[in-house]
């Protein structure tokens, strides 16, 4: 444990002339014509791996040395000294190496040190993350989760963890995982015959969240400014490059707050996470521009200089109809927008994030706030170029008749909120907030086309392994 | 939004004798005989509320202000000034008051300003952030897990989402809720006339997961340092106050690390995390030790102050045997530890925390490393005064023959664990790691005797509200 990080030794922490103990995983072997092994040692800790110098006269240099294969761990003890070499700052001169463990038939090791295709290391998801590419998305999805929060706390934001676990279909979205502990081979039945979930572990039946909105919003509504960070479900049987059955959300509620605040907050939370990986992994970011996606630094930074564009949904339908593009699914005032749609406003006459809003109420969910012209609701979506829809949010209803009324239209029974109705029976405010998918945010981040390959372990239909 | 926090005007930054815009919930109304009513304003941002000064010549100061009660929201603007008042830095006379919602019937308000039973609070879990022990929960809960999050990144471990559906039912514990999307009037049957999982969504059985251990351990076999923070489930029938269904662990993961490692981690992280509890909210603790626990700041001292007496299994359960004290459940070396005779080690022989380490194989899990006498295995347990266990961990057993060993032991079948297996066939290293209970974290940093308090909306066995 007092062995440094190799990041610490890459970037100067560790003194020059010193002995040095470092610990990880090989990346490569060579041996040189003149007796002298280079390991390049990686720990995970930073993109690059240290180089140790090793001499064929150490003792177990036959024995130990020339057995180490890409993925063998070992402990290395020597001094460290500046590199004579390219593009590596320091090495160390090796006057021990001890073997912690070897790689059981290297020839069929799946990390072996080639490249794989981004598939075949979705099918071994318990060894992607030493290679180049797994490592460096989880540093990079690590930097963005702890700035998120780094975020929300300079702003006074507190995090409120809602519940996974919920009785209530809130968002009418249908598409839910059941929770049960019912056997199911001798199901419970009432005295009418039909299951009786009474009996289940809750004493009701119960899902995994859609949302933690409507739960925060009761936080909300006493601490002024939360957020939650945590797992959402969605049982939906989408085999798409941008949905996983299990992910990850961030969702900010602002009282006393309208749908321009919301905006505002998730544009000044986009601009800050970016930020923090451009500049903590300088590193991770080279990689992926090299072999991931040519424009993604460019990307990242024309989000933290440049202001979102705000636009009505009334607008952009009139922009898509006269822009004289042919699309798949026509387009007209009431229509939800396709990422055909999305894609051309953001890329081709925006070239940049937009946030579209105001859209009609009858593409959207009951708790959003009707606006004056009784037609639209304030809400938005924010488009990204390359990925389409990051984020989504609403002002919410705060004025309990036309919630009721919201209610009613849309067929819900008033009983089912009466918790969420609370709140504007009690002391009401205004207020706002979004959800932003955080797989969608490290896709954008990295240029990785796919969200199964920025979570460790995806779920998704057919597919829960490991 | 440019209105600022509440707690930013009580900490003196805002100008005083400058123009003030407030907003927030009021906590209690008085009117003097003078003609002039005091609002007791909060906003959640911190413990106390502003008082806002109001004198009865505002133009709606009959039809608005004398029918604020408990739970109203206004906006307030006036001007800031140094209160003469006991225990308050400032206040604002008012020149403007806006109602932005009433209480509806103030009579039957749940939250009505006088004190709730702890019980009562939690069947109105959806108000109850609103009151004092509420809101004060809240905002040391979240500094708890910003400073996990803050203590983690500092010594560069990087947070790894592990998934919360899995297919495998790794501790061997049994107590799983099952997920799952099969239509439970029509279950799908296969040619033996057994329910056929092959058709669930995920095309076989899956659970909500119990610990994301085994699967951080893959990360940390790339990354050497990791953590998980995120929710956990028990379908255990457990109606006890240190009990949930749904609950949130730290789960840290060490490469090149010993048992001692990860209980020197264990000490650090809860001594900072500890203090800064102590430090950003010595408002809220000042609340704690007046109503709930009055050694609670002491006690939280005391962690920041001490070193954590170790203590191995063996000589506990001499201590246990030769202390004089009658138990309830009789000591003698094998037997697993109850409630009791861990308090009695932390509370009376220690007087403090204590890391119980190297326990009877028989009674740990089968990734615990076996030591050298081949009776005990390197698992240690941190017991608080007051609560019991609060942390669980152990270095696990990184060589492949020793593990096969324990798995066929235990009747487990190690085809079910290639995966993990497949980290001790491919440069395995030493590592340790532990799992922290969140929430017996902030019970025991408030004080709060029941876990159920200290989470926003408890799952307990017939409990899944809102």
């Amino acid at each position: 444990m007092s062995v440094p990080a190799i990041t610490d030794v890459l970037t100067g922490k560790h003194p020059v002339g010193e002995p040095i103990t470092v610990q990880g995983w090989i990346r490569t072997r060579r041996d040189s014509k003149a007796g002298i092994s280079f390991l390049a040692i990686h720990d995970g800790s930073c993109f690059d791996p240290i180089q140790a110098v090793v001499p064929n006269d150490l003792e177990n240099y036959q024995n130990d040395v020339l057995k180490l294969t890409t993925g063998s761990s070992v402990k290395v003890t020597g001094t460290l000294v500046e590199s004579q070499g390219k593009g590596q700052s320091f090495e160390i001169q090796a006057t021990r190496v001890e073997v912690l463990g070897l790689v059981d038939d290297p020839d069929t090791y799946p990390m072996a040190a080639k490249r794989h295709s981004i598939e075949f290391l979705r099918e071994q998801a318990h060894l992607r993350p030493r290679t180049n590419i797994g490592g460096a998305v989880t540093r990079v999805r690590n930097t963005l989760a702890q700035a998120v929060h780094r975020f929300m706390h300079e702003k006074g934001y507190y995090w409120i963890s809602t519940p996974l676990i919920t009785g209530s279909d809130c968002e009418g979205a249908g598409e839910m995982f059941r929770v049960s502990t019912l056997d199911m081979e001798n199901l419970p039945r009432d005295d009418k015959g039909a299951i009786d979930y009474g009996q289940d572990f809750f004493g009701k039946e119960t899902f995994l969240t859609v949302s933690g909105q409507l739960n925060v919003e009761t936080y909300c509504c006493a601490l002024s400014k939360v957020y939650t960070f945590g797992p959402t479900f969605r049982a939906e049987n989408s085999n798409t490059s941008r949905h996983l059955a299990e992910f990850w959300m961030v969702e900010p509620e602002i009282a006393f707050a309208d749908l321009g605040d919301a905006a505002t907050l998730a544009e000044e939370m986009l601009r800050y996470v970016f930020k923090a990986v451009l500049e903590e992994r300088a590193d991770d970011m080279a990689f992926f521009q090299q072999r991931v996606d040519k424009t993604v630094i460019e990307r990242l930074e024309s989000v933290v200089k440049s202001e979102f564009v705000r636009m009505d949904y009334t607008d952009a339908i009139t922009i898509l109809q006269n822009c004289g593009k042919k699309f798949e699914n026509p387009v007209s005032w009431g229509v939800d927008l396709n990422s055909e749609h999305e894609r051309y406003l953001a890329e081709e006459h925006v070239g940049g994030p937009v946030v579209l809003q105001n859209y009609p109420k009858d593409i959207k969910s009951f708790y959003m706030r009707l606006n004056d012209d009784g037609k639209t609701v304030a809400a938005m979506d924010i488009l990204a170029p390359g990925i389409g829809e990051i984020i989504g949010g609403s002002q919410r209803e705060e004025r309990l008749d036309v919630l009721d009324n919201r209610l009613a239209e849309m067929g819900l029974d008033k009983e089912d909120y009466s918790w969420y109705r609370d709140l504007r029976r009690y002391g009401t405010v205004p207020h706002s907030g979004f959800g932003l998918g955080f797989e969608r945010l490290v896709a954008y981040a990295t240029g990785i086309a796919n969200v199964r390959d920025v979570i460790p372990f995806p779920r998704t239909p057919n597919s829960a392994s490991f």
